[in-house]
């Protein structure tokens, strides 16, 4: 099988694609909200991987989780908004033009994340999610996000459906992934998982309690914590 | 094949399961007693990926290694005791609601997650341990965790079985997990094993020593390491 | 199969590779100049994977992307350049002498590194760069990437192909890899994919916003973001 | 496929395997070793993977690679001395007792080790390593690694041979490795690769060269890198 990626990157495209044109403006924005969504302004940095098509755009961005202090004498941290994958659609206005202002988003949970790294080069997702799931207006809303292999094996469509049933709208994106594009999302998705999970803070990296006196442990705590209850 | 993750998220569901519902203080006794155990508390992150079954819950959560001082001159850590991956079922006692207080615990050994992380799609997994083991309390009270792929292909059955020939008690968990939750857990392990094995300690990041005076380190002393003796 | 990888390693063969021979040379070149490019000189680590074989070199080596803080209240920081990973071919010009002044070199960006990190044993791959695409110039000079795997599925061919119209010169090189070498480019991309795209910022570690006052938050917003625009 | 890992773990063995036995004492001697060689003592941690088997132990444990400036104004670094997965057998001298005096050191190079994680479930592979290769010297000591799959695909053989023609010496170490011993191997090596390349070092970790004024940097110079020699 021949995988052709003909990527014919030119200096100019590039400075176009990467320098000062629309994407830049679109980071802007986003990591603006972003910032401000997860109240860690400083010293948070906007690298989405974007996938530029004919009809629309898609980016992906992990949201990292955020932590609170446990309040107690013994310290330490834990969750408390989990984190996600956010996948932001814009649909295409022009000729290398996207539309920010008509972006749709779709947040997958760790558990998604898993669903989409775990997927064959046939298999087929879909996500459903309900912002008004179990309240009275529940089914008024919907999104709808479908991964799906391409019968010949070589890439993958991603669909999202937003349907409001209220205002009887029905927006669809549709991005066709190749291979290699979606080689990128699983190995960036299977890193930033752990950090979604907030299992990259779960490190030894902190030297607190190491040289300090680690024999006050008693060796059996770890047995005890199996066995005991 | 179609994997249809139906998440159906909402707003309200969200805040109930990982605001202020179970999870929460769940996870809060938890990391006291993880911290106390671990000697970290201060800094130490709680962030466990847990599972709902309708009867069981699942968590798993890794527990670092506490490293000693070596008792020389030329200083430097070792691993006082290693880590595992602490696995913790709890059983459902009504819609939503899981006993913390009848939760039962299993530490997978780094081989015993090198074990979980090589499963295919079709294999199974077991694991055996036992508190007394070549004692003369050997057999009395004993733990068996099963991982075993549904015939479908399509997910894996997790159960714990806790045996105390003396009390006559038998306890089982059975959690059934599909291919996207199985997919985040061997992500994770694989993520977390070299952390449990103290490996992501054996790192570069330290300046330490680097920019005083390498020179002085004999080239040939990392063959001597290999050829001598 | 048997993967047979006679290393023949000795002292003497060591130090002339690794010690104060020819790649020590061509690293120190490389390094300043791309230490030059990147403008983080100091603090910066040069260490290129090199395959060396019988009438060419390859070296790849990760080029991190560069950032700009965003010029804003909020803060932050946006990627300003992306990363991508250094193809450096080197002809040979003798036994074990490689002639850095007719280095070629080839940029993979993410997109690129997800296709050879998605390559089975049977795979191709081609990757097309014009610097003056959609210029008057375009196709004057071109470069094309290839890899191919070997009919016998033990390794791959990669060339680089360099032609100028202008000049009618045309230049090749050609690198049997092993499939342990593959397998070296294959974990070094995957694990480097992340950083060039500047995921690896995007973590926890940071422990600014958390320890503060995190309570400021509104947790809807996590799925305002979602669900509002 | 039934993959049974009977652990029978046991407070008082494990007390006896990680806390006061023999282990400790060969790892205490190791890292002594290692640390001097290594030159950076101090920070290290020593946190060895060992296998215990009846005729033999088997320890592998990351060797990082050393770096010396770049002796120029522009500053940096480069890798001195290229690190290693080193593999360490140990003859077994009774039940559970192996003999540290009389271990020998197998260095794994990063090719070696992509060799190793590339294995599939029926490879095999071999690695001959001469001290005196290209001198007068050459055949007369020599090492042989081999890994080789079992026929039923669950789990590995691997073996180290030191011959010495002078002594007329021929040392055998034969290890079988289970699926599960096996996958944390592969996991642990693939997690140290990139370490013991330097590639750690590569990261976007460092907040230097960011702050300051990134906008020096000349856009097109990346471009250059790869267009202009």
């Amino acid at each position: 099988m021949l995988k052709q990626c003909r990527s014919l990157l030119s200096r100019s495209l590039q400075s176009a694609k990467w320098g000062d044109g629309f994407e830049s403006r679109a980071a802007f924005s986003t990591s603006l909200q972003d910032f401000a969504a997860t109240g860690n302004a400083n010293g948070r940095v906007f690298a989405p991987y974007t996938i530029y098509k004919g009809k629309a755009s898609l980016s992906i961005s992990p949201v990292l989780p955020t932590f609170v202090k446990i309040d107690s004498d013994i310290g330490g941290l834990k969750v408390n908004r989990r984190g996600s994958m956010m996948l932001t659609f814009c649909p295409a206005i022009g000729e290398r033009k996207y539309d920010w202002e008509q972006r749709q988003k779709f947040a997958l949970s760790p558990t998604e994340v898993g669903s989409l790294i775990s997927m064959g080069a046939h298999d087929a997702s879909e996500f459903y999610h309900d912002p008004s799931m179990k309240s009275s207006n529940a089914g008024q809303v919907s999104k709808k996000l479908c991964i799906k292999a391409f019968d010949s094996g070589n890439g993958y469509m991603i669909s999202l459906t937003v349907t409001n049933n209220i205002l009887k709208s029905n927006e669809q994106f549709n991005i066709p992934v190749t291979t290699a594009e979606f080689a990128v999302l699983k190995t960036a998705c299977s890193f930033a998982l752990p950090h979604i999970m907030g299992w990259d803070r779960l490190t030894n990296q902190s030297p607190k309690g190491i040289k300090g006196s680690p024999s006050k442990v008693n060796p059996k705590q770890h047995f005890d914590l199996e066995w005991d209850r």
